[in-house]
C-alpha cells in the first residue's frame, strides 16, 4: 500500500481526508427523509441516523472529550443514544430499540456533525492525535458501508419497493466470463497481516508467518448465473450439501434464495439501492450467508479458501492498485459502483474462523472493545464491496459475520488444493 | 342523547361532523415530524402516519369505492398496506410491522386525507350513504385516541423524555376529594344497550333486560394517592390479591407501578403527552392493567362493578350531559383535558368479559368484522377518558381490550355488593 | 341432587368415598411404567405420578398436617414437589418443570398414598373435617380426570401409538341420530348455581336470579360425522367463521382438524387410551377448542348456549339421574365408558366467560386460592366426559378452560334463539 | 499410540473390545429407574434409554443390514426413534422430543441390545467390517461419556439432589499444587494430526505440518481455587475480561459460578454423580464454558492455548501412557474417577474452532455425517476427561462444543507466549 503514507507522519492529508469522510457520510443520506433515516429493520441493522450521530459521538468522546481542553459536549444526554457497544463508556440505548429514536431529528443530527466536525479543526493538525484520527476515519468508513447495507434492508420491507438511489447503477459488476480460471499458489511459508507502517486495525496484525499448502483460487466469483445452476440442481433442498448448523437454518426460515431475490412472472429480480431490478446472470452473487457459500462450494466439489490463501493471492496480484476507482468516493459519485476483481465487488467469504492472531493483544480502554471481543462464533470475509469506501481496502483487511448474516455485500470465490 | 339527532335523517349535519371530524384527526399531528408519525413501539400500537391513512382507507374503501361510481384509487398499492385487520378485504402488512413504512411520507398521507376527504363531497347529502358515515366518522374518532395513546407509548420509548404537545395541561383532572361517597342503587331488573335511535357500534345491541343485584358505585374513581398506599401496603408483592393470570403477568414483566410512572429523587413522575410531570395525588390513577384493577379492588375490600351495573348508574345520572365540554374538540383545543366525571377521565375496568349481547348478530360483509370477532379474552372498560373525541360517548358505549393492556387511559371505580 | 346425602351430616358415607377415591386413582395407573407416569408432554399437563402425589399432598397438608396433632410429613421436602398453584403455601417446583422428577419412583408415590390414606382414619368419623374431607375428595377426582387426559396427551407423543389401557372401549359412546332435535325454554327468571345442601365447589355460588331469552339447546352433541362436513365445507379456513384469537390461533398452529385426529389412507384414526382407533362418525366430536367449537356454531348458523341457558335445561330435564352409570367408577371398571346425555360424553363449551357469581368470595386461607383466581381470560364448560368420575358430576358444575385448550374431552351442543 | 493395534489387522481384539464396550454402556445405567432413563433435561441432552438404543441403531443400521445377509430389524418402527442426526437415513423424532418415548421401555432397549450385540457376532471376524467395527465401538464410547454428562444434568434438575452412584469417589482428581510450572516449546514447524496406524476419527486428518511461535503450556489445570479468586475478584461482573458473545450470556442467564455448583451456609457445594458434595479447592474447575475459560484465561493474564500447541506438547510428554489406570474401564469400576493428566480429568477449552484440517473431505453415505457438518460454531476442546472410556483417548483427538454449553466436563489449562 504504497500509495498510502504513513497517516501519523502527514498531519496535512489525514486532516483532507477526515473531511472528506464527513462529507461523504453526509452525501450518502441525501436523499432519505427522516421517516427514513429513523427505520430499523432488524436487531443487526440501526438507523443511518444513528449511524450519522453514532459517528460523530465516537470523533466527540475519544477526541474532542479526552483530547480537547475545555470541550463541552454538544448535549450531555447524547452519549446515552449513540454509544454502540462500548461497555467502558457506559450505559446505552438497547441495540434493539434505535429506531425508537424518532428524535433528535435528521437536522439535529446533521447540526451535530456539523458541531463537532468543526470543533474537531484544533486537533487536526496535532501529531499526538494522529493515529486516533486515522482510527476514526476507518470508523467512520466501516459505518458508511453499513449505513448503506442496513438502509437497503429497511427499504427492503416496504411493500413499495422504495428506492434510496433513483437511477443508480445496479451493483456489483459483471464478472469477465473469459476469466475463469484460477491462480495456482506452491504453497509454503507465507507472510501474513499487517506490516505496521501505514493505518490498519488491530485485528491485522501482528504480522506473522502462516504455513500454506499448494492451492488455487478461482480468478473471478461466483456469479448470479452459476447460482442459478445451484439452485435448480436442488442446492436448497439436498441436506448432504450442508452444514449441521446451515441446514437447520435453511428450514427455520424456509431460505431458497439469496436475500433480496424475488421471483417474477419475467424472472428474477433483486431488490437494489435504486429499486427493484432486473437480475443479470453475469455479475458476482451477493447477499449470501456463510452457510449457503459453503453449500454452493460442495455443490461444486471445491471448497472456500482460508483467509491466509486469500491474502497470499491478493499480495502476489498487487491487488491493491487494481481497485482505483471503485466504491464509495466522494470526489465521484456517492452511489455504490463496482469492479471486477478482488476488492470493491462484494466481501468473499473464508472458511476461517475470526480468531486472534498470534500474539494479538487488544489496547487498553475502550478502544480495545473495537475488535477483539468479537472473536467467536464468526467467520473471516475478505476482499471489499461496491459499498466499501475508496481507501478503507488492504489485502490485510479482516472483515468479519456471523454465519448465518446476509444482509452485507457477501459472495464467494472458489478453492481448491492442488 | 337527546341533543344528537338521528344522524340518519340529517345529513347536514352529518356532513359537518364528517368535515369536523377529519380536520381533528390532522390537527392531532401537527406537531409531529415525519419519523414521530412513524414510529411504532410495540405490536399493539400503530404510527400515526397509519392511523391517518387508515382511516382514510376505510372511508375510500367502503364508502367510494363502494358507493361512488367512476370512483379511482388514490394510489392501487396502498390497501395493502393501510387495511387493518378486515379479512375480506384481503392481504396486508403484518400488524408489527407497520413501522418499516418510512415511504408513504407524512406528506403524502396528507395528500391522500385531502383527496379522499374532497371526493366525499358528494356522498355526504345521501341519505343512502347516512349510516355509514355514520361508523365511518365513529371509526375515525376510535382511531383519534389510539393516535394519541400509541403516539404516547412511543415518544415514551426515548430516553429524552420526548413531547408531543408542549405546554399542556396534565391529563385527567383531579378529583374531587368531597364527593367520596357512592351511588347506590337497588338492584332488579334494568334495560341495557343501545335503544337504536342514534348511532351506535353493533356490541351496543339488542337492547336487553339484565338482572342486578342491590349495590353501590363509587361517586368517584380511584386516585393516584390511593393508588401509591397500595403500593406502600406491598400490593404489587402480596400474591392472594392476584389473579393467577395477573400474578404471573407481574412476575414476568416485573411490574411494580402503573405504566409511565418513574420514580425519581422528588418523587413520582409521569410521562404525559407534554413530557415528564410531577405526580398529583388527587388525580385518577391511569394506564393499569385489569390485573391491577383487579389487585386493588381486592385490597381495598371492595370489587370491579359489571358492565351493567355502571350502565344502570350512568342513565340514573344523565351522564351524558355531564361530560360536555370535556374531550377532544376541534372547536376547542386539540389538546387532551380532563373531566371528574363518568366520563372524560379515564376508561373504567368492569369485571364483565366482553361477549355478545343476547340475539346479537355481526352484519354481513367486511364491516361485520368490526366488532364481533373480538369477543373472546377481554374485558369491557366503560365511560370515556380524557382522549375521546367529543361526542363519541355514550352510556351504552363498550370498549374493551385484554387484561394485561394499560397503554390506553384506564382507570376504575369501585363497586360493592348492597 | 336428592341422591347425594349432605356430606358433613354422614361421615361415615363420606369415610367409605373417601377411600373408593383413594382406590379409584391408584387403579387409572395400574398399568404405567414408572417412564410412562413420569412424562409431562407440555407446561399444561402434569405426569401420572405427580397427580398421585399431589392429590396425596393435599390430603396431608389441608387435614392431617392441619388437623392430625403430632402428625409428621412423610418426607419434609415433597411439599416443594407437589403443591400445584398454592402461593399460600410456598415455592414450588416450576410447572413445566414436572416431567423431572424421575425421582421419587412411582412406588414410593404409592406408599406416600398408602401412608397419607392410612393415616387420614382418625380424621374420616370428626365431623369438624368434614367439609374439607368432601373438598379433597372433590378435588381428587378432579386430577383422576386430568390424569387420564394429561396421560393421554403424553402417549399421543410417541410415534409408537402408545396404549394406556389394552382392549378398552373406544370412548365417548355414539350419539342417537333419531334424538337430533330441540329442547326449548321460555325464557324468564331462572335460578342458577349450586343451592347449598350438598357439597359443591365454591365457584358454583351463591345461587342466584339469573334472566334467560327464550332459546333452544340441541338435545345431543355435534359428532364427528358433523365436523367432518364442517371440514369438507372449508371450515379451518374460512376466516369469516372465526373469532379474531381463533383465527390467529388456526394459522399459527396450522390446525385443520381436532386433537388426536389423524388421517390415514382408511379414513380417518382417532388417538384414544386404548391406542389408535378407527373415528366413528356418529359419536360426539371431541379434543376441540372453544375457538373451533365456536367457529363450527357459526358455521352451522346457531351459537353456543350460556352456562345459564345449560344450567336451565339440565334442570329441567332432571339431568341428574341420566348419567348414573357412566364415567368412572371403582366398582365397575376405571376405563372411561361413554353417555349419551348431559353429563358423561364431553365437556360441553358454552359462551359464557368465568367470572364470579354475584357475591361471590372465596375463603379465606390457601383454600381460597382453589378457583377464585382464575377468573380472567377462561370459558365456562357444563356437563361432564367419559373420563369424570362417577359422583362428581352436577347440574351447577363450572368446568373452565382457555379458548385454546382442547385436550380435554371438550365438545358442544349447539343453542339457537326463539 | 504403540500399545494400541491397527484395529482392522487384528480381529480378535477388535471382537473383545466390541463386547466389552456393549457391557459397559449397560454397566453404566445398572443404578437407574426407567424413568431416569428416560429423563431429558433439555435439547441438548438425551435420555439414558435413548443412548442405550441410538449406539445399537448404529450397529443395526450401518453393520447388520448392511452386511449381514438376511438380516430383519429388531422393530421397524425404531429406526424413526433411534436416528440421531444422519439426515442419509431418513426422518426421525426431534431432538428435543427425546425425552416423550416413556416406551420402548429400559427392559426392551436393553432386549434390543443383547438382540443386536448377538447378532453382531459373526460379524466381528470379517476383516471386511473391521474398520466400521472400531467407528461403532468409538461411536459407542463417545455415548457412554454423553451418556453420563447428560444424566448428571437430568438428575441435577431434582430438587432431591438425586444420585446416579453411591457413594463413588468425587471426580475429578485433586491438582498437584507442586507442579504448578510450565512446559515450554520453541515453536517451529510440528506435526499434528493422525498418522493413520490406528483408528481415528476422519476429522483427525490428514496429518499435517502447522507453525508454531514458541509458547509455554502449563503443567496442570486450573483449580476450583483459582476459580474462586477469579469470581472473588469480580470476573463475573467485569465486562472487560469477556468476549462480547460471553457478555451477553453471563448476562442473559445471571451466569455467577460454573454449572452444578451451589452457595451454601458451609461453603460452596458442587453436585456430582454421587449427589451434591463439599467443593475442594484443590480440584480442577470443570462445567465451564468456553467464555468463562477464556474471561479467565483474560483475568489471569495468559490465553487459551491452539489445538495445535496443546497436541504439541502432548505429543512430546508422551501423554498417552499418562492416563493409564484413569477413566471408565469395565475391568474396574464404572464410576468416573480422576487423573491429574492431559488426559483424565476434563475437557480443555482450546482457542482452535473446529474447522477442517488442510485437504479433509468427509467420506461418503450417511457415515460421512459424523464429524464434518458440525464445522461451524464450535470450538475445539483436547485432552479427555474422568468420564471418557479408557482407550478412548488420542493425542490427536479433537472434541467439539459451542462456546456456551458446559454440562460435559469441561476446564481449562492456561497457555503463554514466550
Amino acid at each position: 500500500m504504497a500509495e498510502q503514507p504513513r497517516l501519523a507522519d502527514n498531519t496535512d492529508d489525514l486532516a483532507q481526508q477526515f473531511r472528506e469522510t464527513r462529507l461523504l457520510t453526509e452525501a450518502l443520506v441525501s436523499s432519505l427523509s427522516d421517516a427514513d433515516a429513523s427505520l430499523q429493520s432488524m436487531d443487526d441493522t440501526s438507523p443511518a441516523k444513528w449511524h450519522l450521530a453514532h459517528t460523530t459521538w465516537f470523533w466527540e468522546t475519544f477526541l474532542l472529550r479526552d483530547h480537547l481542553p475545555g470541550y463541552c459536549l454538544f448535549d450531555e444526554r447524547w452519549p446515552f443514544l449513540f454509544n454502540s457497544y462500548y461497555e467502558a463508556e457506559g450505559e446505552r440505548v438497547a441495540r434493539g430499540r434505535r429506531g425508537m429514536l424518532s428524535r433528535p431529528s435528521l437536522d439535529e443530527a446533521r447540526d451535530y456533525r456539523t458541531h463537532v466536525t468543526l470543533a474537531m479543526e484544533p486537533l487536526l493538525a496535532r501529531s499526538d492525535c494522529a493515529d486516533l484520527i486515522a482510527l476514526g476515519i476507518a470508523h467512520e468508513q466501516q459505518h458508511q458501508e453499513l449505513l448503506l447495507t442496513d438502509m437497503k434492508h429497511g427499504l427492503f420491507q416496504n411493500p413499495l419497493g422504495s428506492e434510496m438511489f433513483a437511477g443508480a447503477p445496479p451493483p456489483p459488476s459483471g464478472a469477465d466470463a473469459d476469466n475463469a480460471d484460477w491462480w495456482e499458489h506452491p504453497g509454503g511459508v507465507a507472510q501474513a497481516g499487517h506490516d505496521g507502517s501505514t493505518f490498519a486495525f488491530d485485528n491485522e496484525g501482528p504480522r506473522h508467518r502462516v504455513l500454506l499448502q499448494p492451492f488455487a483460487l478461482a480468478r473471478r466469483l461466483v456469479t448470479n448465473g452459476e447460482w442459478l445452476a445451484f439452485m435448480a440442481d436442488g442446492g436448497y433442498s439436498t441436506s448432504s450439501l450442508w452444514l449441521s448448523d446451515g441446514w437447520s437454518w435453511v428450514q427455520a426460515h424456509e431460505v431458497t434464495a439469496p436475500l433480496y431475490w424475488q421471483a417474477g412472472e419475467a424472472g428474477w429480480t433483486q431488490f437494489t439501492h435504486s429499486g427493484w431490478q432486473e437480475m443479470e446472470a453475469a455479475r458476482p452473487v451477493t447477499h449470501i450467508s456463510y452457510y449457503e457459500a459453503d453449500a454452493f462450494a460442495s455443490w461444486a466439489g471445491k471448497r472456500l479458501p482460508t483467509e491466509f490463501e486469500w491474502e497470499a493471492v491478493a499480495q502476489r496480484q498487487g491487488a491493491d492498485a487494481a481497485f482505483a476507482g471503485h466504491q464509495l468516493d466522494i470526489a465521484a459519485s456517492p452511489l455504490p459502483v463496482g469492479g471486477t476483481d478482488l476488492f470493491g465487488d462484494c466481501w468473499q467469504w473464508t472458511r476461517s474462523a475470526y480468531l486472534p492472531y498470534p500474539r494479538f493483544h487488544p489496547v487498553a480502554g475502550a478502544i480495545g472493545e473495537y475488535n477483539g471481543k468479537f472473536m467467536s462464533g464468526q467467520f473471516v470475509l475478505r476482499g471489499a464491496s461496491c459499498a466499501t469506501p475508496r481507501g478503507h481496502s488492504r489485502t490485510s483487511y479482516r472483515n468479519f459475520f456471523y454465519p448465518h448474516q446476509r444482509w452485507q455485500f457477501t459472495g464467494l470465490r472458489l478453492a481448491m488444493d492442488l
